[in-house]
């Protein structure tokens, strides 16, 4: 576990001299003074609406939103990121989570066949940082994705750019999900197209982007994945897992992104939240151990099996 | 018939400290202090046309716009859910109804083969406290509909996170109305994708989402139903009874939604309006006794026969 | 000639204290006292082009826009309604006329197979109402256009509740055209279907709702009217008396429309101003008789013919 | 030459008492104190990009835009209408010269087959009045192109409206071009659609509106133009002579115009930049002893020919 | 090398008194006092994706962004220009670079055939003024790119129009990429559509306007280019040598552009930052040796190599 030192943050440059303070703070809060994410990610319940929540293979709890709140207060991770009206039914019971607000969400009702794919921003930054302020909540940045070759690509373009440069005035962390989707794109995983992704990221002023892990004929993930790391130049890249169940194959896979390809943590969702309370917070404190205390997979794995 | 505590009510969070008061006199009286929801649901006179209120099987008094005035005024109702206009226009007659201006409202008459089903905002909530202040008249919510899944599902999930995050700040209630609808939908009844709807008024913040009554095959739909409920988590779920005509068979639909799917409350229009005044009114009494007063079934039936 | 009272007039609740003096008297004025709307329409150089006002059967004194004004200055009617523009360039050299603002107006170059109708807002209220300041003019109410059932109708009905809850903060009264049109509206002219328009007006807090006359199978249109005056409730409807040239048969019409379908008032253009201004006076001070005095067919003829 | 009073123009209403003085000393100058408008249109650059500038009948001179602003200060002209872009550029050496600023402006590269014309507003009112005030260069008025019939219309209605109504409270005089264009219009110079569309002006509240001359079987162009004169009531209609180039038949046109049509005005572009400056100003010269001078044809060629 | 002086600065006449000063020394510095310009332009990132920064024959330095900047800070250049995400990342380590922050951007992904181009801005003018005041870095001006005939070309014609007028009063300097493109454009390259770009540019009040090199049959591409350098008047016009590889024949190309088409610089990005940093820092010295110190081909390429 490497500790970054306030002075070493690269305050990025639309952050008003009288914010820099509030955004070290949250910077530091939000990485555990790493400079490394573990974002536990809980926005599914718009963007999937039920699926990922109830199902054959999915523990009832997981059908009670505060199941997510309950994983959030119990583990070690970074921060929790969500809708708003979620943070503000269950923050009262939950003070002391680390939050971040999806300020963007759509359904998947509707399929790239039928149109491309647009997540409207729900909310302004000034009523983010409002609500951050009446709720007394530790808000620590907000959540947009974008539909990167979307026919509504312009559209969510400029709502990152605008809420990104609006978060920054308050002192507040960003964190892009940059999914390349619509008619217009063949290959969702080409890691050559995953580091456009990140380079929009960077150019976008996010600090954080979170990405697909992209696949590559005859490559390694972990170094197809290099692209798009070094891409994004000072803006940090995560990514999950992917929908793999199998924690073991799940936290070599993210070791590697960290340590292989030079990710700078992770954003994971389902794979923490669709298991029973217990081993929920068994497999947060793993992926926390590797991503933030620079742990083995070895070490992290007994931290899953409660060893 | 249970009472809550003030102190027990969960204000959300982005109801504002200076507005806490009013939020929660508010929802006391919108839910005549036990919790729960019986809305009388008059807004069908942009939503069907006048369908609704003129027909063979139509007592004329439905005719007039002040037929629903006069039950909401002589019944025992939570609250009556109609447009600001009609609001304008009665409210002078009737001041002691408890109001909830339905903000969204749209014809029936493009269908969903035409294009996707969107419901224009037709106030601000500012407007619409302004409305509340000036008038005098209880006005203790909003409500607005959304169609998930339609090609406008972006726009309607912005205005409603907009209106709902502006009605908190006035201490004013909530209800959306969730229905997926759009050529993306399959099965509107679904219970599974209810409860996505569900779900998603729970990510929006709202205090109530109103959404249909479920069907699934080989189950009940009140067992089905379940999900729905629970997926919500803190924000409440209600449903009509459907628009089957028999009051016992209505009646006992609403008993199971409560009593079995854990449903907290009911909004119910044409069952109760598409009546001559005092049948409506003892229908909504017998509502109001099952929903408000924890009746049984039979002495709901009682009232509604006048015994 | 029934007059009102100023005590009678139930101000809509959107009309805030400071202006409800402005809106009873707009209200007298534009109804002469009587409730009734005697409306001499004169938009239609906008909605029509030049063919309501130049061809064979037209006399070229109206290819004059100020034929227009001189109608209105020298007949009796409640109220002249045209587009701001005109009022702009004429109202000095008539003062004394009142003026009503149509808000909205399009062309009819695009057919309904090409694209459905959209009237787009010209004005905001707050311009109107300054133009009413400045100008000195009595203009005393606005006007606005809704294709009920176009693509379009949500833009028209958020136009149309805007517009009508400010004209009511400045006290001024409204008039709603509502014609259900576009490519999902079958016949335009259906009983139900207008019924289902006026009470979208009422729903939208007009205090006027104009629609066309409708036909029925096997009911005399008097009758079939019936349902539509009811269904607007406390919103008062007017229609024309249809595009027939006899003026005899017009003024039956009409008579018919108030003294057995319940409306309240007409609006008139075409049969008025497409004739020579003498003549043209005549019929306005005939239909007026009708509308405002109360009087029969035959005192409203002999007025018409001079006698 | 028939000069104007100050006390004979009839100010529109919407210029507010503190702007009438600045709206009768432009509309005084923009009409040499005669009523009428010649108007030297150098918006084409836009427009038409670089066809009207450059190929092989045009003199070379023409593709430099200076050349419009030589032709704009060493000529009789009322008023010289271009993009403020170039105002801004050659303004500080042509301070003499008084200016219209064209708004709205869009390239000829769509065509009606792939989709109907819009032409977007670059600035609003505000602006130009800012950019008159700072420049302090006589600015006198503003343009706007509307093309009727095209579907976007309801949005160039609109922002002709707001623009008119706000250059009015600036005391500034306003020239609509409106042509009649889409998949919806057959005959663009069909005499009757082009009364319609200078109708569409008045009831906007143009100054002055300028259209396409019209053509007409079995009818004199001047006769047929008639009507549309007329339709405009007090709005004034100016029209090209067309895209003729040779300088008599122009000048007989542009007589017949003003002379049987009652046309109050020009408005030439290519016609004249199209030429060697000295001929170019010669013909300036010509149309402005007709516009504004009253002279007979023969006198104007006679200035044409440098005689 | 020949200097301009302040006093010959035709500053545009939309720049406010108060910063003329700031547009006069912003003006001095982007040029190098010599009126003319040598931009390096690095927002590929997000209008190619990662394809211009990483493949086979691309040194792998620049997949990292900051080779951009660091080209920047150690070459000779007038101004460097990128999206203001990566100058908020990079600038507190290159704070002596003169920016130039490019407002719009889009991805390459959708092509022609699926949908016309267009480029939304990301932030306003405001928003660019404030990053420069609080950053305090050297940032110069502002750059737009306008797809000419696209779809969208009416709003991004609105959108450059704003921002250029909004930069002026702030006093910074202007650049707009302008490329005729979309379903309507045949030939990109043809010379005469690109003298209307660059006439564009000057309506619309741009200090430069980079344009595509023109290509022509039977005409060489430096004489070809001539058309556009007059069509533009005081606007100035640059252009980049193209893609070709070879430095020698990239270099006499924008000799030939600036000594016989009349181009005051040139816009180069790939040609540059697709090499090591060492060489790159040569070609970008070689460029400006042409471009503001007029020096001969010969005396560049000897820069180039390092002779």
């Amino acid at each position: 576990m490497v500790l970054i030192k306030e002075e070493d943050i690269k305050v990025p440059l639309d952050v008003p001299q009288e914010a820099r303070e509030t955004y070290i703070k949250n910077y530091m809060e939000i990485t555990r003074e790493t400079g490394r994410l573990m974002l536990f990610a809980g926005d599914q319940k718009v963007e999937h609406l039920n699926d990922d929540f109830f199902g054959e293979d999915i523990p009832s709890d997981d059908n009670d939103p505060e199941h997510l709140f309950k994983i959030a207060a119990n583990s070690n991770i970074g921060v929790f990121a969500t809708q708003m009206g979620l943070i503000a039914r269950y923050g009262m019971d939950y003070p002391d989570v680390p939050y971040l607000v999806k300020v963007n969400s759509k359904s998947h009702l509707i399929k790239t066949e039928q149109d491309d794919p647009f997540s409207n921003q729900w909310y302004d930054m000034h009523q983010v940082a409002q609500f951050r302020d009446n709720s007394g909540l530790k808000i620590l940045g907000i959540g947009y994705t974008i539909y990167l070759g979307s026919e509504y690509e312009a559209e969510m373009l400029h709502q990152a750019a605008q809420l990104i440069y609006t978060a920054h005035k308050y002192g507040m962390i960003t964190v892009l999900w940059i999914y390349p989707r619509g008619k217009a794109v063949g290959n969702e995983k080409d890691p050559h197209l995953i580091a456009g992704a990140t380079g929009v990221g960077a150019c976008l002023n996010s600090d954080f982007v979170k990405v697909n892990y992209p696949k590559a004929e005859g490559m390694k993930s972990e170094d197809a994945f290099k692209e798009a790391v070094l891409a994004a130049g000072r803006t940090k890249v995560v990514c999950a897992g992917g929908s793999s169940d199998d924690p073991e194959a799940f936290l070599k896979k993210l070791y590697a992104q960290i340590h292989v390809s030079g990710a700078e943590g992770n954003a994971t969702g389902r794979n923490i939240h669709q298991r029973s309370l217990d081993e929920a917070i068994r497999l947060c404190n793993a992926i926390y151990a590797i991503t933030i205390e620079d742990a083995p997979v070895e070490d992290a794995l007994k931290i899953y099996k409660g060893e």
